[in-house]
């Protein structure tokens, strides 16, 4: 991608309405714009990013027999008032609108109950199941506040899947292989070090759920955590009956800032017996299904990646997810620099090519700004000894590396 | 893909509350969910096919220099108000809701004025021109009526595009490149030869704008065809002055029912005018920006396909398109079906393999009802002959192929 033609610009100026970095620093480069609080649509470079992340999650999903689909946004009261959610007084997060007809719809800020409802055309037999179902889904949720940017939106993306299994021991087995799934994610991501299956409390069919937090000074939540023993637990199951249960003291256990990016839950088969979802068992019984639900907020995840990594002078983005490999710059060098632009972009590594007519030193700081992981620079100078220059972006000093050695580094 | 492990059943019972042949289908084969009239959610194969849509007119908006990026939902009153669109009098489908200190917000059923006010941080001077970006994006439109099945949503996907250019010559380039785009985009979906460049009324700005109708009985529109000279006129432009300008006569034409697949606009400069998007030229005076906008209905397209390719025993899927290219059906032969399977996939040849444990006649009548391109059995009796029986989903007869041959017939 030329810079030169990439239709957003830098800027210098930290957007005065945003207090949370990640917001403030996706503003400035060009990868969100804010169309108000909690509300951001996504420009070229930062969709890429969230299709980077996405793709990731998707193919996690995937190895443990997701099966994606879409649902909608749309979501009729019928469907949620069959479990009381409908009532403004018990979701207080509710975005409701009206047909023509004064009918009353709600704006899906969860899809637990519309895919129970759908999976009754399809599950009737023991035979139907183990079976689960994900999406990517923009959700609505009307947030009183919205201060932390992409980190905590009222519309943002999120993958929730759904495991719909016939008793609790098959429905043990697929929630245990979804925490290995997430796992894999956030080691993808680079969050591995950070990131903690943290125990939250359990509801009425287990002793504890999981959550996966990752520490963050810029996250809503607090968790105690023992890094050595790999252990974290959530404010509400604190107690000393709990820690012994996990191997831990209170002494043990750091507090410390974090956000939630992926939760697990276990509903057991009271959704279901409530919806009516049941199948008939080997001996011709009906019985209803055992639900479980996990979520990965997929914009969130960005933006604590965002928060994170960032330094003092802009975005790091981890390979895995950057909008492209090298951020590669000419000083005056532009036939050179294309024809290194052309040979990585042949050689199917994706390049960010400042081919812009400003000045060197708005080229640095754009890269630094714009996060890309290798930065090369092509000058007269570099040329000279048949070199370019080299920088990681987490590296503070450049190298001279020679131009055929180049595509082998990055 | 093997069916035994798709959650999701077809049904032989056409759903009582769909007139339309699309949605029938759609649900019968379990390609869409019905959620409510005009709101459908996209089940795995219903996604695939979307989303193999989606990237043959990603592909040829990217070719012509679209930019993508993702726009978002909930819209501000304020941005509306600038161009009078806001009031429900003008704009006759918005869903409105309320974020909770009472603030009214709009939910999007186009992304124009959102766009244009997005822009005025990126475009300030002429050489920031010309520029065009476009989303794939889900559309929120309170109709009054919903009854085409997915050919008109609620709730539905569509590829909208803009540019912006410094006046009208350059916004012609442009203009007449996204004409040649949209015929390759009908083209690789198998419509071109139904698919007219139809001339419409243009506005302040010019003569006539352009409709991408395709002949289609469920559409909604008429227009006024003549094949031999690939001529199309809507009813809006049928006097006799406009027709010599096009070189027919009145008689020549054919009324026909059509569905509208595309349009494109000229705005001229009177919304970036009207909303403060302005750019410095070359002189150093402030120029209004010249507007277009460019849409394709990805899921309508998707609807008016099912619709015009179906017969009486199912949905026929153009290869470009289809969620596999093989239906490969065992007929008590599973050993000698799942190599097949195994060395198909292993070729990057997409199967949907009914390993299912149902009787034949259930198999066939899938294979139709689901519309792959090719179907292949293997039998008892065609492994005999060292063969699988093989038949296009357009063919009525099959016939014998010898098992090495097959992977290059498909």
């Amino acid at each position: 991608m030329r810079l030169s033609q990439l239709f957003t610009k830098t800027s210098k100026t930290v957007p005065a309405d945003e207090t949370a970095r990640n917001a403030q620093l996706l503003i400035q480069a060009g990868y969100v714009y804010k169309v108000m609080a909690g509300v951001y649509a996504y420009t070229p470079l930062g969709l890429s990013v969230l299709e980077n992340i996405k793709q990731i999650v998707r193919e996690e999903m995937n190895a443990i027999g997701g099966q994606e689909l879409i649902m909608t946004s749309l979501q009729r009261q019928e469907t949620w008032e069959t479990t009381g959610r409908w009532d403004d007084e018990t979701v207080d997060v509710w975005f409701k609108t009206k047909l023509q007809d004064g009918t009353e719809l709600g704006l899906a800020w969860s899809h637990e109950e519309i895919i129970v409802e759908m999976m009754k055309q399809h599950i009737h037999s023991y035979r139907d199941m183990p079976v689960q179902v994900y999406q990517f889904q923009t959700k609505l949720r009307n947030e009183l506040r919205a201060k932390s940017g992409i980190m905590r939106g009222r519309e943002f993306v999120m993958k929730d899947m759904y495991s719909f299994n016939v008793d609790a021991e098959q429905h043990e087995i697929f929630y245990n292989r979804s925490i290995e799934a997430y796992k894999k994610v956030y080691e993808r991501l680079g969050l591995d070090d950070d990131t903690y299956v943290t125990f939250a409390a359990g509801g009425a069919f287990t002793e504890f759920s999981h959550e996966f937090q990752t520490i963050c000074e810029a996250g809503e939540d607090f968790i105690y955590v023992n890094r050595e023993k790999g252990v974290a637990v959530n404010e509400e199951v604190m107690t000393d009956e709990n820690l012994a249960k996990l191997g831990v003291t209170r002494d043990e256990l750091t507090k410390v800032k974090s956000a939630e990016v992926g939760n697990i839950f276990n509903f057991g088969t009271e959704k279901c017996e409530t919806m009516g979802l049941f199948f008939t068992d080997e001996s011709g019984k009906q019985i209803p299904v055992h639900l479980g639900s996990y979520g990965i907020g997929v914009t969130r995840l960005m933006g604590v990646i965002a928060e994170k990594m960032a330094d003092d002078r802009g975005l790091v983005w981890p390979a895995a997810i950057a909008p492209a490999r090298v951020h590669l710059i000419s000083i005056g060098e532009d036939d050179e620099a294309t024809k290194l632009y052309d040979a990585l972009t042949q050689a199917g590594i994706s390049v960010i090519y400042d081919d812009r007519d400003v000045r060197a030193g708005q080229k640095f700081a754009d890269a630094d700004l714009l996060g890309m992981p290798h930065r090369v620079v092509i000058s007269k100078k570099t040329l000279e000894q048949n070199s370019v220059e080299y920088k990681a972006r987490t590296q503070s000093d450049s190298e001279l590396i020679a131009l055929d050695k180049i595509k082998d580094l990055v």
